[in-house]
């Protein structure tokens, strides 16, 4: 079976000049790789015949399917419409449905239809309408030669309701499509490098009908199994193999896959083991508990927590001793023991989270160098400490610290041996 | 003069498959803008060796600057660097600068490079090394027949440190540009259709070279004003004599001009000052001083503060009192000015910010429904209480409660009359 492939193309200038924010063909291009329809490009133009006319004979000789979203507005600006019957050698005329549409439309809007408006109500003669109950523009589908292009208002909810109502639909009753299935695996704690090298053997053995991609963002990487053929179940178990295969190379570092978020994960945890938490920030300055505070229903376990910035609140709010911070610093492994014993004592939690270090950009010495971090976990049996290095701006250092001793957390909830 | 166009070309699969949001070709896009360089199409491609090979071919056929990011991680899914050595007819070498620098970049971290990342310093023999201080990708420079071609990676931060630093002042080297003088007003506090009725007079006056945008962000509306022209001594007066005009009709609300942030502009007010801060915070639970402690150098006038999440730690760190809690609840004026005053003398500094309020999604009741947020700033004279209705998520309620409170301190320290 040969792939079915699409392209989506935005029309309008203010999209071009980053005046706007195109979240239509993030969402069109997920729907159409949810139903198997491989999106092999994505285009802006502006508001010129010119350069709409181009794209749509390029995309007309790549594409089974062009989607074209934009320009369809009813003033001036808004040429999709004339170039479309120019491109198909057609021309406009008032199509008698969608003019009663149309005017009912802004009947119930307690207004009178205007010429201008009238003129949304105009396709080109070889367009199937498609009704838009959201909007005063229609969509439009046109399969010319061996292309189907779909025309769709480029207002959000009006181009999602269309393709979800209309467009996906007669996509599917159009073509023979493959069926895809998706699998991601999210790790943190490890490079994207050094998790290529530890799983390089296994990735080389996937079979050609399973790809492997790399998605790295701050501190995590996300692994995504992208596998294509023609019965899910059968995917879904084939890919459920390799995941098994793969998953002895890297779980400690593996906390979930798919949907699953980081603190979502670590919440879960927390509620699941009746255990309660409270944190002591010096370099995360609040941070980390915004992170466990951003989870509805974390009054569950979280108890509260102190940024104490100064010397004076680690003592006083903390407990921690005036002569360790002299002889250690603030940030040292006595410090941060403290501070994490001090917290979990003063909020009577079965944890103690603590962060102490140099974010940047100032701040650093010979010694202790911007990116020195101690982060310590307090438990009822006993204080993990651990130093990190970093290396990245003051807002990164502050995340990377942040979600470092949240994986401790996550490791220690789960008897994971830490490194 | 000849208008300069450029193309922006995103490589990756993920961004096709709707898997990731492409926020890079926006602020492309914007920034080209800004120095005069009309992009006239944005594509997104696969990745795909023979899809990357022909889209080069079309951009440099239609302009002048081409822009390509992603596709440079050291994993083998990553094959922009190979594809260009391919288009240009040449090879990759390893550049001995970007070797240093990328050793360098993993020592720092404590860690051994590795032959993958290694790879990260081979450029193809024709590009410009343009050394990238955020990341182990190096950005590329190549000047080929009549087109500039740019490689820069994908990973957001990097790519806007690569175009900020290097490629748009090489760009106006290399062009003879318009003179276009941008002068940003930003405000906060105020709605985007309630300001646009504050200053539409002015607005309808504005002469035709000089044009207005509104670009809303949560809770902030910034007013950017764009002349066009050929001198920018001239223009810069033209800019600066509408701004002195329309400042009476809305000062209290601008907080700052061009690349101010809001959060710097406060900090900077309180380091004048010369007064000290400390903070309470519920529902904010930690993202209030962590706006604060985001600043670098906010160690002179930021002392500390507690995340009370539960009435416990409002009773026992910030001195609530019980029948206060009982009698009003967590989220009222008289607990909320408890906390004020309370975190304000337990750190003994000059203000105390106080947040307690129902984030959401949960936990709303019919006389507190979800949204409700008070917030308080106590000072040696008063303490001033704000109750605000929200209707965000949970994570806006957040942040609109934290910047919210944040202005009220800006107007104290300014001695703007509150609203």
């Amino acid at each position: 079976m040969n792939t079915i492939t699409a392209e989506i193309i935005t029309i309008g200038d203010e999209i071009l000049f980053g005046q706007i924010t195109d979240t239509n063909t993030q969402w069109i291009g997920a729907e159409l790789s949810a139903i198997g329809v491989r999106t092999i490009r994505k285009s802006s133009v502006g508001d010129h015949k010119s350069e709409i006319l181009r794209i749509l004979a390029e995309a007309e000789q790549r594409a089974d399917i062009v989607i074209i979203t934009g320009g369809l507005g009813p003033t001036k600006d808004d040429i999709t419409k004339t170039t479309l019957c120019e491109y198909f050698g057609t021309s406009l005329a008032i199509h008698e449905e969608a003019l009663v549409f149309v005017t009912e439309f802004f009947r119930k809007r307690g207004r009178e239809i205007t010429d201008i408006n009238k003129g949304q109500a105009a396709l080109p003669l070889n367009a199937t309408y498609i009704p838009n109950t959201r909007g005063t523009a229609p969509g439009m589908w046109f399969q010319e030669r061996n292309t189907i292009f779909v025309s769709l208002p480029g207002v959000p909810h009006e181009m999602i309701g269309l393709m979800t109502d209309e467009i996906i639909p007669r996509l599917k009753q159009s073509f023979e499509l493959p069926v895809i299935y998706h699998k991601m695996i999210k790790t943190i704690g490890i490079g994207e490098s050094f998790l290529a090298e530890r799983i390089e053997a296994w990735e080389d053995a996937l079979p050609s009908h399973i790809k492997l991609a790399y998605l790295p963002s701050m501190s995590m990487v996300k692994l995504r199994l992208t596998a294509t053929g023609t019965n899910v179940d059968v995917l879904e178990k084939e890919v459920q193999e390799q995941v098994i295969k793969v998953l002895p190379l890297i779980s400690p570092y593996v906390f979930g896959y798919d949907s699953d978020e980081f603190e979502d994960v670590v919440a879960e945890l927390l509620k699941k083991s009746g255990q309660s938490l409270s944190a002591a920030e010096s370099c995360t300055g609040g941070y980390l508990s915004h992170l466990i505070t951003k989870i509805p229903g974390c009054s569950a376990y979280f108890e509260g927590g102190v940024v104490s910035y100064s010397n004076e609140a680690k003592m006083h709010t903390l407990g921690v001793q005036e002569q360790t911070l002299l002889a250690h610093g603030a940030v040292s492994e006595e410090t941060i023991r403290e501070m994490a014993e001090g917290v979990r004592k003063r909020f009577q939690t079965t944890f103690g989270l603590a962060t102490s270090g140099i974010a940047g950009p100032d701040g650093g010495t010979a010694e202790k160098p911007v990116g020195t971090v101690w982060i310590a976990l307090a438990t009822p049996q006993q204080t993990i400490t651990k130093k990190l290095t970093l290396g990245g701006t003051r807002e990164q250092n502050i995340h990377q610290s942040a979600i470092s001793l949240l994986n401790v957390l996550r490791k220690v909830l789960l008897n994971i041996p830490l490194d």
